[in-house]
């Protein structure tokens, strides 16, 4: 029957104990999961994957990059590849869903389509990419598919880099091959992610879906406010360098600034630390990774500029001198019309109610979306909770998710 | 001749070889010094004051808290001891003067002394406290003296005590045998100690020494704010509860508050960190090592109340908890009056300018008042830059100190 398919829905049950089963492998105490890119962790996640890669009768793929594939290849040799997918790392003590929802789905997807009988056009791909949260490289291996790594990132001589390639290597990974998992962008027809929202919009408004119209653009630095070592105690205070008040200052007042000024921007100070970090000694430095983004290029290129005259303003308050260090910029992006469309003519026909969204988290889709046209959906996340072991998405919710994302594949590529 | 002794003076070229000497032993680059409690460094600092003691034809006592001295016994058997001394551990890249500079007057003394053939009442006593600074226990050799160490300090059973335990047994210091370093304080005339003065007041009003008649109280706390951990991106800022918001407005407070409302006292944030620590995770935990002091005990009890108070309305501004945990209380101390006079009359007789002046750092002398009467006299600071390799005193001064705990010293003990 030609049109089988218009009734093709997931296997839920099965995908639930694929989630179960992958919650399992890094476990924390309270329920959270890490699995820091390329750990043991990590390791043995890709491992239980391709096993259900092989389970599954698909294809197994490895990139050079050591992103894992399973695959289900059209008849055609010549076809393009739809590529679907996401991530099974995670931040230290996160959650079950960020990443794992999106690959697992991707797979159940190929599972269901290949059990039907189905000879899709294309082929399909459901890609775990490596280190998407940035352990190492946040977004290595999309970026490592776009070509988008650059010599410096693995640079051999740059001590910065050491323990990554150590890390690389214990996986398997040649740091001198990553370039070659490149891709040939006329190979893709597109690239669809579903991912937790890890925002409160969809749970709060009720939706049972978001599609992803936008995804923010990011910049990341490292401040580091130097002063001058001085006894804590025969010291005072006018004579102080202190540091640590200079970036102290700085935190509150780039939490103001972004709140008041860019009310669709968002800033995060994630890591503080102090030098010489005795109790008893006036901090010499203090260094602060700050990061902060903003879903449209213009606006974040006018904070980058705000925030960086607002650490010199704050160095200067206290007599301290500052280093801004840029580490990553990331431009915002728009995704794919048409995908964006196609997703809306899935939840239209599934009776799934939905919104369009902006995504404020960075995304394997959108690097993807530099290369090929990529479009993404998100689920409703209780209480907008992420990064966090209490993370959590309703069951009814991932399986909407999985179906909407089922019939796009077939509306696509059958 | 009987009054020989009225013209006796340092050997200055001496004292300086062993200054440049010991300068080297932990050396840093820029000239600083590490020589953390218990560490290579400081052990090899022992051995080195050591050989010195041994060279000088002093008798060497090793006492079970690992205090070093070098003793020049009095011809009465049952005489009380005259100490005399500091500390030749140091912060981490700190100054060649401090607590160095103490240990080596202190020696040079009971050289000069011994080589005039001079035939003390006193026993003499030149002794290197062990940890001074506090890297495993503020003030460590001096409180294992007085016998208020407690059981909880060495306590088997608590996990902290585990490397500080291993570093003691490393410098051959056996935990369960410290106590039986405490002395009997009718065996002990009084304690002398040369510091230099770690502030600008000296060296500003240019008087070429300082005698301590107050040592202020201290109070260290460990302050932690709890908030939840939440991805950095897609957190709204009235979402967020983070934890080094609410630490950074706390540093920012206190200093303003203690600068404005306690202009005696003094506050320092020494030690932060962040948990998980990670750029794009909003903080759910920042921790603070806070300490303050007063020369006034009640005004510090007053002080410490007041910032328990600020850091809760700092974790409620940002809905935060917070936990404080007082580390270290140390009450402010008055020297002996009577040990104050005699300085004083040393620095007539030498014709020395001198103010008398409160210390704003803790010292061995602060310990050992409370025990017996103890005297301690500054050496002006250039600038007061203390804890920093750029710590620095005029060689003259140093000169001048030891001169006049040289005549202190026969005053009280000839």
């Amino acid at each position: 029957m030609v049109f089988g398919w218009l009734n093709l829905k997931v296997n839920s049950e099965r995908l639930q104990a694929d989630f179960d089963a992958l919650a399992e492998i890094g476990v924390t105490m309270g329920g959270g999961v890490s699995r820091l890119a390329l750990s043991n962790e990590d390791l043995a996640a890709r491992s239980w994957y391709a096993d259900r890669i092989e389970e599954a009768g698909l294809q197994i793929r490895d990139d050079e990059a050591g992103n894992l594939s399973g695959l289900l290849c059209s008849d055609d040799p010549n076809a393009k590849t739809l590529m679907l997918g996401s991530h099974l790392d995670t931040v230290p003590n996160g959650g079950r869903y960020d990443g794992a929802v999106g690959v697992l789905i991707a797979l159940e997807c190929l599972r269901r389509i290949r059990e039907s009988g189905i000879k899709p056009k294309y082929h399909l791909e459901a890609i775990n990419f490596t280190d998407e949260e940035g352990t190492w490289h946040s977004l290595f291996g999309s970026n490592a598919i776009i070509g988008n790594l650059s010599a410096a990132d693995l640079n051999d001589s740059l001590q910065a880099n050491g323990a990554f390639r150590a890390a690389l290597y214990r996986a398997g990974i040649r740091p001198d091959e990553i370039q070659r998992a490149q891709r040939n962008p006329d190979d893709i027809l597109s690239y669809l992610e579903v991912h937790i929202e890890q925002s409160n919009s969809l749970h709060e408004q009720g939706a049972e879906l978001g599609i992803v119209d936008r995804i923010v653009g990011r910049s990341t630095y490292n401040v580091t406010f130097y002063g001058e070592a001085a006894h804590a105690g025969t010291t005072t205070a006018e004579e102080r360098r202190d540091a640590l008040q200079g970036a102290a200052a700085f935190i509150i007042l780039a939490h103001k600034l972004v709140t008041e000024e860019y009310p669709e921007g968002v800033i995060n100070c994630g890591h503080v630390s102090v030098k010489p970090d005795t109790f008893n000694v006036v901090p010499a430095e203090a260094s602060l990774r700050v990061e902060f983004r903003h879903p449209d290029t213009t606006m974040l290129t006018e904070m980058e500029a705000r925030l960086i005259r607002l650490t010199q303003d704050c160095a200067k308050s206290y007599r301290l001198s500052v280093g801004v260090d840029r580490v990553l910029r990331r431009e915002a992006e728009r995704m794919s019309p048409n995908l964006v469309h196609h997703f809306e003519q899935a939840c239209r026909l599934e009776k799934v109610s939905y919104m369009t969204i902006a995504s404020y988290s960075g995304h394997n889709a959108q690097i993807m979306n530099q290369m090929v046209p990529a479009g993404m959906i998100f689920l409703p996340s209780v209480d907008g909770i992420s990064h966090n072991p209490k993370e959590f998405t309703e069951w009814r919710h991932v399986e909407v998710g999985a179906n909407v994302l089922l019939r796009t594949i077939l509306q696509l590529a059958v």
